[in-house]
């Protein structure tokens, strides 16, 4: 067993220990560090608003299944590193930490979910195998975790979604099934298959086991830091990463503050935090598009409790932040883990003074077509 | 005082421990690591060409200098990270340790050569500064050193360098002077500007503290790894990284080959140990501009009697390569970088069942023109 390893000293990289998941069994928590409060659970739960988030509530994971998680992953998922940029810190006059699940296995934090959710199904659900609707990294999350499972993963993918995430899910093992590209089709068709084969569905986010194994990014994060940070941001889309995030952070320091990152031009969680419900996106224009969906209610009703404040970002700031990481990191995030960093860098929370560890959650990119190379016109609108 | 804290598991992400360069004083091992023979000095040296190395030999540095260097330079360069892929291990079935100096700071190794030196110059030396001709990662190393030493630098650029080059060094603090793109230019600018203020010149590769700075980074490699590698690769151009790192290598584990990765478009080096003298390298157009030099009498002399062998790559290779690191590790490495590993999955060495630990170079790529996205025609001759 290693021992934790951290130093926040001036290096570019600040290197989180490479501890096996085994130290987050019994006390849960890891020699080298001061004990924390593991088992505390966050009492501070708010509910300001009008919309009833109890029924959801009832069914949203706790730290105790997020800890489960971890465990039920852990021989096949990274524990990914913590990463820190002396440029970044003097642009903001804030301690940063960046946890890279740009570094995780598929390029990003869904395997930790996918996987989770896979694991949790009993035998005769794992037998009927499984299905999913996605192009994006879940689909790719869905079909490695069935391959490792040794279960069949049916992905239902848009006729339009490129070539290259098709090849991505084929490589793991998934099959692919086409529809028409709009929502109505994506469900009808993964329906058909459930009612054909009795296979279970894995939604992307709206899912307890999803939003567990999501969680189990921030339990590392926490447990490789030295001190709890103020803050713990992340980007928001449909809202596992955030939901998860936000139950390991609120249950195991409760003052640190949970904010996430979205862009401006698709800021529908932003507008249902404020309004107390949610407010579904229409047709978002953004190059983050792992954050084009909407908040579900399971999501919802996380953020709702958890979640200080969501701010935004123009589609330019993504694009010239991706940029300045890849420059002065020298790591690939994707478009979708750039937006807490842009968002700060557009001055829309101060952070001076504080520690504010943000996830980055992806790294895939086609590298023939980088968004600083694309004409401005061909760029989503509000990025001009 | 961290302890090590290594693990040689499936993480797609192995990182090395961030120890304090204090635990390399004294008996000069680390606590969490068996004991190693630090003070044991190669004795396996060989002279088998006619080449008379004798005379540079005795100014090579020595272990004892490299460990010097390491703890002059300790405060300001970080220890960057040892990274694995699971992808380049199943792909070359053995087990590779990629250690990142991309991360490091001005993105390259270079600053380890560059300050070692600076900091090793008298008082009266610092108060004239230090000169020295260069377009590449090393003018900013020196420009960076300078800075972090208070003290003058004069770069001799050509007129003809990258505009973002030339900002990279004046951002950092030096001043540039330009001469005609020619090497003739080059060094009559350079003794110019010695003759009328006394500055003293800091060669690129052919000095003995700059050998010594840059064989900093396999001391680390070699400490932060369990057990030393079969085989310690770089690129090599003037050779400065690669004598440093022999220096280290043999010092420390006699039984370790190092191997060099060279572009076939610019294989003087390799040309120059085989034939047992130094064989200029003439308008070498290859991708990897760091790699465009010839040895030194310096680097001649060390890899005469350390690297086993010299393994080269085609054009083609490298920057099919480059690109697959950036898929596959989500990091960003310079063509330079890729060269060594290029050359093992050209196949050029049999690998098979081995540790190979490999030295990533640098990072300095301009994200605006990717090679993969250049017309062939464009590329250097040998990559189609």
């Amino acid at each position: 067993m290693s021992q934790a390893n951290c130093r926040d000293d001036e290096s570019g990289v600040k290197l989180a220990c490479l501890l096996s998941y085994d130290t987050l069994t019994g006390t849960g928590h890891c020699a080298a560090l001061p004990r924390r409060a593991f088992d505390q659970i966050s009492t501070n739960r708010v509910f300001p608003r009008e919309f009833n988030v109890n029924q959801a509530t009832a069914t949203l994971p706790t730290i105790e299944d997020i800890r489960a998680a971890a465990k039920r992953i852990a021989p096949e998922v990274h524990r990914t590193p913590i990463l820190t940029s002396r440029y970044f810190n003097e642009r903001l006059g804030a301690s940063l930490f960046f946890k890279c699940e740009n570094f995780q296995r598929i390029g990003a934090f869904k395997i930790r979910g996918g996987l989770n959710a896979i694991r949790s199904l009993s035998d005769e659900e794992k037998s009927r195998g499984v299905v999913t609707h996605s192009s994006g990294n879940h689909a790719q999350a869905i079909s490695l975790a069935s391959a490792i499972c040794g279960i069949k993963a049916t992905i239902v993918m848009p006729t339009n979604a490129p070539q290259v995430k098709k090849n991505a899910v084929r490589d793991y093992g998934g099959e692919i099934v086409e529809c028409e590209p709009n929502e109505a089709a994506r469900v009808s068709t993964a329906q058909k298959i459930i009612d054909e084969t009795g296979a279970t569905l894995v939604h992307s986010y709206n899912d307890p086991r999803i939003i567990a194994g999501q969680g189990t990014s921030a339990l590392e994060l926490l447990d490789d830091l030295e001190t709890p940070p103020d803050i713990v941001m992340t980007p928001v889309g449909g809202g596992g990463l955030l939901s998860g995030t936000s139950i390991s952070v609120k249950s195991l320091s409760p003052r640190t503050m949970v904010v996430a990152g979205e862009p401006a031009a698709a800021d529908d969680a932003k507008r249902s935090l404020e309004a107390g419900k949610i407010i579904p996106v229409e047709n978002p224009n953004t190059i983050a598009d792992g954050l084009k969906t909407s908040l579900g209610t399971l999501t919802f009703a996380a953020i709702s409790q958890n979640v200080s404040q969501i701010i935004t970002c123009t589609e330019q700031s993504i694009i010239d932040t991706m940029k300045l990481v890849w420059e002065r990191m020298k790591i690939i995030v994707e478009p979708s883990s750039a937006v807490p960093l842009a968002a700060l860098l557009e001055g829309n929370l101060d952070v001076r003074g504080k520690s504010v560890a943000i996830i980055f959650s992806g790294g895939n990119v086609d590298l023939n077509e980088l968004p600083w190379q694309k004409p401005k016109q061909l760029l989503p609108a509000s990025s001009t």
